[in-house]
């Protein structure tokens, strides 16, 4: 879509808008997650979106370039707050075996909460960024965030290793360990089914513990 | 590519063709397979695939209808020979431990050993059916061959709860845990680095066990 001058406008709106605009912006992202969840990604349009919030498509484009970029937000913000709670974790004063089982269960209980946007963001790799521009700057972030929640992680390994209660020899496997037994869920794992993102959590976390404990 | 005729011709040729033509399809495949390991598959071409088997590429599409087709030929062949190992572990009259031990040593040295092919094969979800009927049907044949791996292992759980050294509240979270421990290595292990692929399977082999163990 080439609409340069709204591009412009908006790039310079991002820049410079202050509060005002980010908080309309959020709006909007809100508004794309519940529009995506409740019709799927292909069903719905930035029509959708407008309508949620009582405005027009026109409107939206002053903060968003296209549905594929609100989705990318929408996703974006999702594992935000999966990175935040895993940091929050490592930074509470318990023992490590408290924390990690917090961490996988949070991390499970927050990609439940924020299924499908989890789920596209694992599969999408990461680590394939993509050429445009605005993929790009979004690939990056979601790297950063990619390492955050890794760093989170190593933390609590480490604590456990220095605890004594960990055995761990690669820290570096044992973490991407960790790491795919979670994130493989997005192949197999369907919420609102018998098991709750709570539960799974629980489960994944004690193979996890026991498969690291001295 | 609308070849329709020597589409025809290729397809009564995989149906009646004999020994003679899947050998020399499978000669094919294994030209194929060097290729893009060497130049990766963007920068490979049939071409390539036919100068190293001293033919001209117009005598390729008797055997195959596209680089894609081929590319996803050679990584059917990678899945079915991991397949085929873990099964032959899974029939193995060993303990438990030791069999589940070796199934994910294998798989991992399979996984490095065929590095790219299974790689590709994992982060393509094979859930996603795609709708060209020639995908379509090599889809399915890489579903079943996703099954016979999780029965494989199912199989070894299985004899693990019942001998009473495995300790699995639920089969189905163990599977896709250790499903997952394996996969994700797509995302971060780079064969040919400090680590071999069998040194990584006894890694993720000994927390996998010590996790399930009683």
């Amino acid at each position: 879509m080439a609409k340069s001058g709204i591009g412009k406008r908006r790039m310079a709106a991002l820049r410079d808008g202050g509060e005002g605009y980010a908080q309309r912006r959020n709006e909007i992202i809100a508004a794309g997650a519940e529009v995506f969840r409740e019709r799927g990604y292909e069903a719905s349009s930035l029509r959708d979106v407008a309508a949620r919030l009582g405005t027009d498509r026109a409107s939206l484009y002053y903060y968003v370039a296209s549905k594929n970029e609100l989705f990318q937000l929408v996703t974006q913000q999702a594992v935000e707050q999966v990175v935040s709670a895993a940091e929050s974790v490592a930074a509470e004063p318990a023992d490590a075996v408290t924390r990690l089982r917090k961490l996988i269960v949070t991390t499970v209980q927050k990609y439940d909460e924020h299924y499908p946007y989890m789920f596209v963001y694992i599969q999408e790799d990461m680590n394939r960024i993509h050429s445009e521009s605005l993929d790009e700057v979004w690939a990056r972030t979601m790297l950063q965030l990619g390492r955050r929640f890794e760093n989170a992680l190593l933390t609590i390994l480490n604590q456990g290793v220095a605890d004594g209660v960990f055995d761990i020899t690669h820290k570096h496997i044992a973490m991407n360990s960790i790491i795919g037994s979670i994130n493989w869920t997005h192949r197999w794992f369907k919420p609102s089914g018998q098991l709750s993102g709570e539960q799974l959590g629980a489960h994944l976390s004690s193979m996890i513990i026991s498969g690291l404990a001295k």
